[in-house]
Parts: C-alpha cells; structure tokens; sequence
C-alpha cells in the first residue's frame, strides 16, 4: 500500500519535507503541493515529482485520493489548516508549534479527535539518534530515576527582528525553548508544574524595541519534585550549540556535540575543531525520521509518537515560561492549562 | 624574608594545608599547630616539621613570631577564629565560608579591617588553572560581555545526615553551591541580584528528615541583566562532577572535565574512560596555589585576591537561594544583603 | 543537461549508488542497470526508476543513449569492465581498486586514454568532510611540509575466508590498506618510493590457512624523504575504526572519529559512549559526494579527481607492501611500478 | 626504618628527585648530594635538607650511612656510577638509559649482581597512572591477546645540536624512542625480535649536521609475531605529544592526552583547548612516583619494578633501529644483543 501525500509549504522547510517524501520513504507516494506562493509550489511540485500543485490548500484538501497531509506552514496557521485538514479526513504531520494558544490548540485537537485521524507534530529532536538512545536507556532504568534535566538551545546569530516579535514567533523563549519543553516532559516521565524565567537583552539591543530578548535562563519543577533548567540564546556566535544532560538516581546521560567535522587541527594556538552550523547539519537526519514514523504511524494503525497534547503542553511551558518573565514570579502551570 | 605561619585545624584538610606550608612553598615556616584535639595537633606538628602545637588555638594566637594563620576549623567557628586571629594582629587566611551569617560575616571584616590585616578566603576555584585561565580570558574580552553563567556542583554521595543539617552546613545550597556563588560573581563581573531555586529530595528520602534536599537548581539575575543558573546534587555516582560554562557576545568558555586518566578502553561496549573521584583529584593544586597567592599578597603587601566581602556576598546569595526554596518565590538580594 | 548513466552492478553497493543516482544527484538519470545476476538487476532498476535492465553489461554499454557507466562489479572484474566501457566512448566511474595487477591496470588506462573518457576511481575517502577539509588545510599551508603520515584502517571482525584469499581480495594489506595508500599519497603531496611491512596472524588462525594475516604495520619513505606509517587489522572488536594524522612542520591534523552517536553515559563504570559501527555509517555521506563530483566533472569537463594513475599507484604500494611482508625486506616501488 | 640517600647530580632533572626525597616520600631521608659543580651540589643540598654536599660523588659512596643512591648524572656516565655505586653496596636508582652500549649495559648489571644491590632504572612512564592502569587492564585479559602497539613520542622543538649528536644522545631514534621501546616490551609481554626504520631530516637541515634526523617511524616485530610502529619527531610545535595504543583480540586501549587545562575555547574559529607543554607537566606525577615505588622495593626486599635487563632490551632496541635506518634494512635483535 502507497499513501498519498499532499504537502502544505513549499518553503525551505518545506522542500526539505518534499525530498524526504519524494527519495526516503518508500511507502509514500508525494501527490500534490500546495503553497499561497504558486510558482513556488509549482516548482517543488515540478522537482520532486508531485503531479498537482494549489495555490490554495484547501483545493489540496478536497482531494479524494489524498490520504494525508505535511503541513509545512507559517506558525501562526498551523491550528488552522490542521482543523482544516482534520475536517477533510486526513492524517495529518504538522511542523511545530501546535499553536502558541492554547485555545488554538484545543481546538486543532477537538477537530482531529472528532474526525478520528492521526495528528503528530515535528518535535524532531526525539527522532535525532542521540536522543531517542537517550530515551531508551531513561526507560531501560539505566540512570534510575530522573532527578535533574538541564537543556541549551544557541542559536548562532539573532533571527529576523520581524520574527522575534512575539506575535510571530513566540519571542525568544517560546520559540527556542519549545524543543526543550518537549524534552523536558519526554525524558524525565513527568510533566512541569511550575517554572521561572530570568531574561535579559545585552546582545542585540534592537531585540528590545520589539519587545523581544536575547538570553535566557527557564528553571522548572516538575510534578514528581524533579527539577530542571532550559537555558536559551540568540549568540553563540561559536555555532549552533544543542545539548540536554539528565541526571539520575544511578548515573546520568549528556546528550549533543560540539564539533561537526572529524578533524582536529593542532598548531601553537592548541587543538581546534569546528562547530555545528545549524540545525540542518544538526538534524536533518532527525526530519527525515521523523516522517517515517509517521508514514509508519498510519500503515500501523497506531497512536502517533508525538500527540496534539504533547504540542499543547510545550505550547503551555512556553507561555508560562513567558508570563514568569514578564512579571518577575514564578508562574504554575495550573495557572495556565 | 620568611613568614611564620600558625595553623589553626588539624583533621583532614588541615593536613592537606600543613603539607603545603610545609613543602611547596618556600617563603613560609610552619611553626605552629593548635587543634582541639591536642593529639592530632602535635601528630601534624611532627610530621610537617612545626615546633609548637597546642589545643587551645588562643595560645598559638598569642605568639609574637607568629605573622599569618590558616584557619582550617569547622565551618561554625571561622568567623569567631578569624576575630580573635585579628585582635592578635595576625594575617589571616581562612577556608570557606567566612560565615554562614552575614552578622558574623561583618564582624569578623570589621575586626579584620580595624586590625589592618590580611584577610583570604580559600575560594580554591578561582586558583584552579582552567578557572583561572578561563578568568583571563574573559577579563582580556575575548569573549566579548558575558550574559550567560551556567555551573555544574555534584557530589558523587550524599554527606552525612549530621552534617546535611543546616546549622552544620547550611544545607546543600549553601555547601554545594557556595563555591558556585562565588564563580557567578568573578567570572560574570556583575553583581548577583535575584535568586529563584527549585530543589527537590528524590534520591536520599532520609535526608527530608534532617531539613535538607538532594538536588537544586538556583536561577541567577545579575545586576547588569545577564543570567544565571547553578545546579547542585548530591548524586552524581559517576564522580565529582564540576563544570561551568560562560557563554559572551563574543564566543564561549566551558570550564571542567570528566575525565581524570589519559585511558581510553575501547570493546564491544564502547569506548570508556575514567570520571573525578573527588575534590583533591580536581583541585588539590587549587589548594597549594591559593595559598602560595596568600604568602605572595603578603610578601607584596597587596589587597588578598578574595577578600571578606567576596565571601560574604557568597554567603548572601547562599542565603538568598535557601530562602528562595523556602518560600517558593524569587528572592532579591537587596531583601537580605 | 542531464547525464544518462548505466549502472553496473546491482549488488550491496551497487544499491548504494543506485540511490545516490536515483535522488541525490539531479543532473543525472539513472537509465539502466546490468548485474549477471538479472533479478537483482530488474529489481534495483525498478526500485530506483531505471527503465532498462541487462544481465550482461555488454548490452547496457550498446546503448547510445547512456553517456556515462558506474562499475561496482567485483574487484577481480574492474579492469575488464573499464576496459568494454571505454570502447564504447563512456564516461566511467569505478569502484576501487583498478585492479590488482599493474599489467591490468595500464590496459585499462590506455583504453580509457585512447577513447577520450574520463575515469574516475572510487577513492570516497577523499570526499569525506573531514578528509576534504584536511587537504585543504595542507594545501593553504596551515601545517607546512607535511613530514610524518599514520593512519588505521581496523575492521570490527574479519572478512569471509573466501574473500581474505589473494586472488579475490588481494589480502589484508592490499584489501584494508588501499585507502589508506591513496591518502598518503594525496595528503602528503610525494610519492612512496619504499615500504616495509610487520605482519602476522594472531586472532583468527583460520586465516593463515588460506594464505592471510590478521593485523600489519607498513612503514612508508616518501619522496621528499617524509615518513609514514599504515596499520591495518581484521579485529577492532569494538568498531570500524579510521583515522589518520599528518604531522607537518608548523603544526599537525588528526582525522577520525571514534564515536557514532552524541550520547556519553555516565555511571559507576565511567563515562562510555559508542563507537562507528562500519564503513557506511562512517563514509555513506562520502559514498554520495564522489558520485556528485564525477557528474561535475563531465559536465564541467575537467579532469576526474581521482584519476587512472591514483588508483595505479595505490594498487602499486599494496603489491610492494604484500612483497615486503612475504620476503621480509623494505621494497622499492621501483622494483615493481 | 627510614633509608638515607644520596644524590648524584644536581642538574634540574636532579633538583627534581631532591624535591620527591625531601618532600614526598615518608620513609627516606635525602642526606647527601654530589655533583661536579659543587655549587650546585651545596644549593640543592641546602635547599632540601641534605647534610652533606659533595663534587665526587666518590666521596658520597664512601659514606656507610647511605643506603642507596639516585643517580641523574649525564646519560654518557650512569653506567660508570652505577658500578662504581655497587661496588659501594648501594642500592641504586639511575635515571634512563642504563647506558648506550650494550657492553656497558652488562658491566653495571654484572656489577650490580655481584654486588646483590637493587638496580631500577628510570623508566617513569610505566609510572603514570595512565600507563598503569592500562598495563593491569591488559594483565587482566580484558583486551585479550595484544596483537599491535602503536608509539607516539613528539617534542615540540628540537634539542641542542650538541646534544644531538649519537656520542651525547643517541640520536634522535635512541633519545625520544627509548621510552617506547620500553613501554612496547612492558605492554606487549612479548620481546622485539626485529626492527626497521624510515627516518629523515626535513625540518631542522641543521641537525643533518650534526648526524641526526627530525622524524622517524621504526616499525617492530614481536617474538609471538605481534607487530607495532612508533613514530618520533622533534617537531611537533603544537606540544609534547605522548600517545601509545595497544590492540588486543578482544578490545583496544588508547593511553595519552592532547589538552592540558581544562577549558575549551568557543568562538568564530571554533573550540579549542590548549595542549601539553612539555614533560614535566605530563609525567610529573610519574617522577615521583617510580621514587616511591624503589624505596618500596627496598623496604619489602623484593625485585625492582623496571631492571637491568629491561634497560639493556630498551638500549638494545634502540641500538637495532638507528642500525636500520643507517643500513636500510631489517634488523634482527639477534644481530646485536
């Protein structure tokens, strides 16, 4: 059985999510693109061999033999076109967020509940080799019971001024720490109850006249009396730096790296490797894993590995993690979700 | 010019101190012990080749040849032992901390500053090569202004439930963290200005019955808007485990290792190295190198490289950070400081 | 322009190709595939979107419309191979070695010569980031004059017994070391004109009954005097492990890596993480990019990267190297190219 | 019972084992000192506690209350001393090697037998913990059989040209080299039956002056048909670089250090750390503790830990090797020891 697959965004990402369809998944079949973008559409249609390309997303939905939908997107649309696509029976992978409302995401969730399809959101670290090891050894028992989780998300320069506002990406917090808060919840088997923010601007002082920052550091309690500490940034000028250490009763585990390229060059300044670039460097392989266990999902017939209540509370994380900055107090996650 | 010196403590640190004074530094005589108890005194009178040892450390106070102190006493006593070493016109180099009271820690400065004495608190990190090394840099910009402090203290045991009484040790946060506090405010050259701990006992449930937890995690705000974040553990069963990152405009530091023999073991489970056993494998240098700072600060007679009101303000965000867990809200400095 | 290429060879590798041609490479169609074996020659045609299959390549290489052929035929068939299919005025790709005669190997080269193909040996090393990286490191001067070279080539468990026979494999040191060979050549910019061998058969006593070794050293003189050093082993036990340093005269590179996956675990035994469990994992990236640079190279029209006389070379140090081992004596190159 | 020693040589390798005597090791008493320049004998003598002080160390074996000796005279004379110190009836440590002759080799053991006094050589590397704990891991079996040993022994600048010259160093082959060929025996438990090197001067023209070489590679053969290569070079610029791996049937071991402090670097050019200055700082620890281990020797009448004859093989070795490279060709220990 080939499942047909319409993709929404034919952006960067988007073509990212084309090749996977069109070259790594055997099981899939790309059908058709859609993108507000025409020619865009056309174009990732066109080079990655999908037969129908829209304009409009909804015209995609309206086809019969289309079994699901990738839904590569602006943020602010996700909850809507899922919604959309869920009301039109298809399964659905989105990129994340959710939404950065709650209501937004309650809503996309209801839809796809009511319709009986599949919704799983691209979390993608969890299918990065090193984390899902992680999580393996976490569930094996090998490190005890999780005690301490701490995590970093450096991004190498500062995103788009556009971007940063809050309205569009969710400013810094939610924006870099979401991965972190699926994280935090996926490794440590406990959900955050209550977290607290420290926040400054003291790289790029125009990031504040959007009202955005530049660091960050987010501490968290999670339910079972476990603690933990996200910590985020626009200027690790030295590379894009990923990293999650978790400490357990019997040991502990640090996942990420530092270096990219196996070579180490020695001379009178030291020893010195390079760094990871970017996330695709980082985890392109990771996309690519995560659309199969998607693809996998459906022909399976079974519950998604990462749900719309999964994307809703790193959704919520973000928001409480936000409010803590904004009014200098630890904020409960009951308060919010 | 050779200076006497009189050490006051003779357990398990004392000695460590007496080897130092006696063998590695070739400006000092060690020509005095006291101990409460006199055995130990006069056992490590003989064996690191002082003249007089005494119970009673008032006596050793009360010799005229004797120009500077050690104090390597417990915790509780530093700050009436450098008071008394000061009325006596001695010198005074003391093991952390100066108090776990600011009372006491202002006295204790005040009789030192009214006896125009030399006070140093062995806050050994900062003499510690990669800390120190990590320090110059920073100082040289070559990390440009730093915003991010993380650091990283875990015991790979719990202490003894005595001890991990607050009025012992003042708790995990203050034990574990102290020399933490003290990083945050040397490396970042920033006041600390808030606090915000999340802690929690998972690992040692007998530890809840003498007041004190196994894990926390200490969110910073420093005066200049940069942030912070300090974990403590008491169980890292891998090894002592201490590192600190500082993360600037310019690029980053990660101070630490977790590796102590130059071994790597490599079969069908991987490859494997060694971990820190414990605080003399890491910083037993650090140790000798404070004090050598010590007899040079009075040789050169310059200002001590940590003096009183470091100590203090490490004890204060000590403090702060207690109090924080206590009641479940960020504490600023300036309530308590 | 898109370049039409036949594949040759439809087994393990042969896949690997084919999906380098099918998705990776735009420029190229993959038009038809020959494998004596014709199942396996129909179904990686199918799965890979070639339109022809062949279970003799001399009909592949009758096709007008095929600009170029990629041979992943076994070792001992190379030559002959190249041979048919520069007749035929095709562009070609080979996996290595040429052969493992030099008689072989000059036969191929003038047909290739007189027909005016290009051929492009699978040398993949040399496309491998780090590797890349290394060359143009010495080739800007950054370590100036290359002086000492040492590389490992170690296989986690020996071969088939079939296989490790000369007449199939050429043997360890020709086998394992033919990379290595080339590199040493590449990066140190000089000829080999001597090598030496130590071998034995320590591991697996089997071997030395059909005439193989199990681990070797090979010293190398170069040229310009520089010296070298290749070890090879049929028993790593714990990983597929390569690396490589170049020692020059401002300085030195080492390349290589021994872990796989960014996770370090730590517990009571230590801190472990994995090793790189074989040849794909370490050089699928490399296996690609080798394909990428061929097709560049027709369609830009320059000279392969790694060229007839390369692969000569390499085949021609291996013989010298296994001469060596079996008359216990340095032996010139020389003597034999 | 405490064991009074003389010092013979007070050079800064000298200086070096005073302090271990004075300072480190409970259970001597460092009581004379000898050296041609009295000056330096009566200042180390003075600056570690020594009554005496002498120019001939004649004098120092005369005295009845030595009980052993450190000999760190200049390598031209230990073989000298050492029988003279035998003679005497004096324990004996001396620094590496024994001497550059084999002849001489077997004077000073034949003396030493004759006189029943212990003669342990300087070999510290099999000292460090490092080197240590790889041994007993494969005493212990857990790589299983050694089947390859790979040395790596790099200065970061060249030696005087005086020094290089064979008459005073050996050479480069026998001076860098005599530690690997000491460590190859101990690691492997097999003797070197057979060596052959590839050497050249390409960096220092000057030492081909001289008679010497910068680089060499001496590739070794063990009597149970394992093999092994080390590599030595005076032009590492980057530090002192000390790396040794051993390969077994069942695993593999990599001992030795690229980075010194424990500070990675993060910037735009990537991470660096420092590297090893020089030997002191690598095998300090080592130094003082082969004195620890020949007192112990002493004190519990057991054998020395590294002997006449391990020295005699490492001379012997070294001896074979720089043969090799003067005659290019294979050399049999057999041929000269």
């Amino acid at each position: 059985m080939s499942i047909k697959i319409g993709l929404i965004g034919a952006g960067r990402m988007g073509k990212v999510f084309a090749h996977t369809l069109a070259f790594t998944v055997s099981e899939v079949e790309l059908l058709a693109v859609a993108d507000v973008n025409l020619q865009a559409s056309q174009e990732v249609a066109q080079q990655f061999g999908a037969k129908y390309a829209y304009s409009d997303y909804h015209e995609l939905l309206g086809r019969d033999d289309i079994d699901a939908v990738v839904i590569v997107t602006p943020t602010a649309t996700h909850a809507e076109v899922i919604q959309a696509a869920a009301t039109a029976g298809k399964h659905i992978f989105s990129e994340k967020p959710l939404s950065q409302t709650l209501e937004a995401c309650d809503q996309a969730m209801a839809a796809v509940e009511k319709a009986g399809v599949k919704l799983q959101l691209g979390f993608m670290r969890r299918f990065d080799p090193a984390y899902r090891m992680a999580k393996q050894r976490i569930d094996a028992g090998e490190i005890g019971l999780p005690v301490m989780f701490r995590s970093t998300s450096r991004d190498p320069k500062r995103t788009s001024l556009e971007f940063a506002r809050r309205e569009n990406s969710g400013g810094l917090i939610m924006d870099m720490g979401v991965h972190d808060f699926d994280l935090a919840r996926w490794l440590m088997g406990s959900e955050v109850v209550r977290v607290q923010t420290e926040g400054g601007c003291l790289v790029y002082p125009e990031l504040k006249e959007v009202g955005d920052i530049d660091n960050a550091m987010i501490n968290l309690k999670f339910a079972n009396e476990a603690v933990g500490n996200i910590d985020v940034s626009r200027n690790a000028v030295y590379g894009y730096d990923i990293r999650t250490e978790v400490l357990g009763s019997k040991g502990g585990l640090i996942i990420g790296k530092l270096q990219q390229t196996a070579l180490l060059v020695m001379n009178q300044q030291g020893v010195t490797h390079d760094t990871v670039p970017y996330f695709m460097e980082r985890f392109g392989e990771a996309y690519a894993a995560e659309i199969k266990d998607f693809v996998s999902c459906i022909l399976e017939d079974r519950p998604p590995s990462v749900n719309g209540q999964d994307a809703k509370m790193a959704t919520a994380i973000g928001i409480a993690a936000t409010l803590s900055l904004d009014e200098n107090r630890p904020v409960l996650l009951s308060e919010i979700a």
